[in-house]
């Protein structure tokens, strides 16, 4: 299992007016990414509201993207739900509309300890044939996959692979040497600005919201990390800090949780990929003088002249 | 609205070994409640292992439940999932199936703010006609409903009550202060030790998971407060505290999660209520070790001889 | 040992606009609280800014402290800094000056388990002849004190009692239950606003900070817990509650740590008491538009016509 | 102001048996912190176990610090303690006694807003005429220095530099960004396992606990770093993450924090550059069985044969 690695996007769902998903829009940001060169992508995570959509719609995004993508980059597809057996249904789905490997957190809402986290990630191994990636984001579960828990569940052979969204670089460093020897495993972080650290560190993969806006920005990021050009990799990475700075933008009107995806959505209907930058609900959309400040930094980042 | 009060048992469900819903036992649970007296019953909720079951077995349980319960006590059910337009669908099912009120938090996995928490709640309220329950429940969603949200919300008449399983009774004071001159608002605490206390404040009622195990102990101690007998209240209170602390036998094998409830099943198996302490997946089920010690609590506290 | 309890309040240090202490505001305001019948006062405690002051002037103030009080109430004083062996220091300087008891929290800054919050209080009891009040305070510590912990070190005779302002008082109603038969142990509240409920679990006194501006108030409230008048002790609680909503006032221009003391000095301004609301550096004092909102809370509260 | 860069190892204090400073090895770590190239010292951090020291202790260990280092390296100096004024008193020590730079937390105990930390470091610096550097260690002091605050600090020249410990590299990285015209500041931090990454973002300098076990090896990180030879700065701080893991031997018999510093004691111990490994009350020092364990992660890090 080499063929997970590089940059591969949380895909943004792109809504209509009315919450429904724009699938026009959709396919153009599978396009817009795929043309940029990214090498995967990961659909129904966090940053594509996968928590607001419902199981009917979930298969609908998945049997889209599919199509779209039509083997032309892995397609990893989040099947994130509170509790084991629901993580198993949205699995069984997952697999059946054309996931290449799914994307498992921690439970969520129940309280857990590193061992039932285990067993829930064995559950699932054992229940639906399918590669699973572990996903830590304790921002949205409030609970970190420990350094000893990624490190069995991989070396047991129960996941294939890491998304590491919980900042805690150093211990995601010591992922990377637990795991050295295990060639099948790849680990990717989250981050969308300490990429070139991470890369340097010898992580396999990047799944950065921002790369919905500037693909082609983590790609060359990751071109320059792979021909060893850290000088290169970090002035491009400064570049996409400053950019990533558009997820202040709406902070206190709307929340942390709309502030981020918010903002990708308004940049990319300024770039003319999607149609709308409307948010799940409750979540708000950025406003009109919030879309203005957006794309002055979009702008800024020379994404558009 | 003034029939929601009094001792309303957040109801344990039943479980078979596969993990089905042991119905047999689960009628027994609800005779057990109504015939010691409980004033409602709330169904679905955390102590239920709500967030484990898939949209069928929910409307399975919500069904079965108003079918045994038949009117005798009003029927509260949760509608327990991380997004408005999930907990509307659930909301539905959950008018249609029969129940009185319908019982929703905050988002969850998702960040969201006081704000968008507000819209949640009216959104939800415009989708569905059922009386709302505000259930504020920060361990599992990692957000507090503050004063003003619940005191608001209250006020405008988006909710017609409040489950505060926060533990912070002080600000539970303060929403029964501003809401003192609206009588169809209920308050009601989820704590299990201080319900003395919350009754001496004022509270309207109270959802203790422990009712699962004695549903007269607090009974007697609802009525000593209505009474106004202060001292036999909280003699009632400490007995039912020392049964309380069969919640922490199995830690840390166990998560605090499945520690409380899990107790509670193995008591209640004990007193011969159920066939069976299962936890749904991935918790862990009380063992022997374990069972013997909360019986030995359950006849501390008299429950037994 | 049975000469602590009652009502026992965390005294305000006033400041002259240079930051030295006031004191002769400082002799008005202990007399203003041994005149309303307080049982005890709390000098040193977090109210009092101890954190913020130096040794020398934590001498003075014990020393000016113990000859204005003059054996007419007790004296305990708080000898906090963040180890165990400048703790000592403080706690020998503050025997010298007339201390009739100490009050200790774990360290801080440093980060220790419960065994070593144990050690902390035995090096303590081993080095200075002065009876230790444990003092669990985790919003500014940062750490609780846990019931184990509370209960071993009053068993084994290191504490004498307690002062618990972590907002648990399900946690503090065990400690009250394990210890009932330690009558020479005491355990308080530091609560302001649930201090009818804590008395009714059999709390053995209060250390509220409100009490520097309506001792009154909270004497009448320990008089009608004594005498088991629970609903006029309700009514009282309840009127201290609006005249506790001052601490909110200045938030968010101050921090939480400087807007309650603030408040609690800018009332007791009003009241004639003490003659600046200043507070140590860099806290931020009330300024006028806030101490007119203040003003009118006590007001409101019949403190002033 | 361009003397404060490179490796400058926060100072372990060795402590007699009766937890008095071990002078003769206090100097012995000097030295050999010089030896190896290191191109600064801090002594009096939170490794130093500042925190535990009173007034005269830390004079003489300032005093003792000056006369060993003699001019070969800058001397910074920790002046923590929780608030403003005791603050400005250890700063004016710390000034006579040598200190080329001091450096300061923001305020603890008390709880405290950004606004009221902008304040405190300028009461500080006014108060005082010695180069402040601001220190960001959220775990001991439990609020964060934001970015906005060390910037505008920065900018206005009331902080030459910032040593950050929170482990937030992508906060450290815009803050870099922010001050990258400011080429008089200077942004170190407090991390021992990703400094080349940190290093590679442009920071300027690095202050790793380790560094008083192998100094060499921090050294030789910093000029593969100056060097541009990234692969060997990774090699080497690969080897270094190996030897971190020492920290962990302890736990969790010990607490967190005596765990690390515990730790780099018994291992210096084990290198002949100190006497015992014995730490400040109350915290624990390790013990034998966990000695041996940290002597065989020495020497498989290489450092002894």
């Amino acid at each position: 299992m080499t063929k997970f690695k590089g940059v591969v996007p949380p895909v943004v769902t792109p809504l209509n007016p009315d919450l429904t998903v724009d699938y026009p829009s959709y396919t153009r940001v599978l396009e817009h990414l795929i043309d940029a060169g990214c090498h995967g992508v990961f659909v129904l995570g966090s940053t594509s509201e996968v928590i607001f959509h419902d199981e009917k719609t979930r298969r609908d995004i998945i049997e889209h993207s599919a199509k779209v993508v039509n083997g032309r980059v892995p397609l990893i597809v989040g099947v994130i739900d509170p509790t084991t057996d629901r993580v198993i249904a949205h699995a069984k789905v997952a697999k059946a509309a054309g996931a290449d490997a799914v994307v498992v957190t921690a439970p969520f809402y129940t309280v857990t300890s590193q061992s039932e986290i285990l067993d829930h990630f064995r559950y699932i191994r054992d229940a639906v044939d399918v590669p699973l990636v572990a996903y830590d984001i304790p921002v949205c579960v409030h609970i970190k996959l420990q350094r000893q828990t990624v490190v069995t569940l991989a070396r047991e052979g129960a996941i294939i692979g890491l998304k590491d969204s919980s900042g805690d670089d150093g211990n995601f460093r010591y992922a990377l040497l637990d795991l050295a020897e295990h060639k099948d495993v790849f680990l990717m972080t989250g981050s969308e600005i300490v990429v070139d650290n991470v890369l340097q560190m010898g992580a396999h993969g990047v799944v950065p919201g921002l790369a919905n806006v500037d693909p082609h920005g983590y790609v060359r990021l990751w071109d320059h990390a792979q021909a060893g050009n850290w000088e290169a990799a970090r002035k491009e990475q400064e570049r996409l800090c400053r950019l990533f700075e558009m997820v202040w933008v709406s902070l206190p009107r709307t929340s942390a949780g709309s502030a981020g995806v918010g903002a990708f959505k308004t940049a990319m209907r300024a770039l003319g990929v999607i149609a709308t930058n409307t948010m799940a609900r409750p979540q708000r959309s950025l406003n009109a003088d919030e879309a203005v400040k957006v794309e002055e930094i979009v702008r800024a980042a020379g994404l558009v002249s």
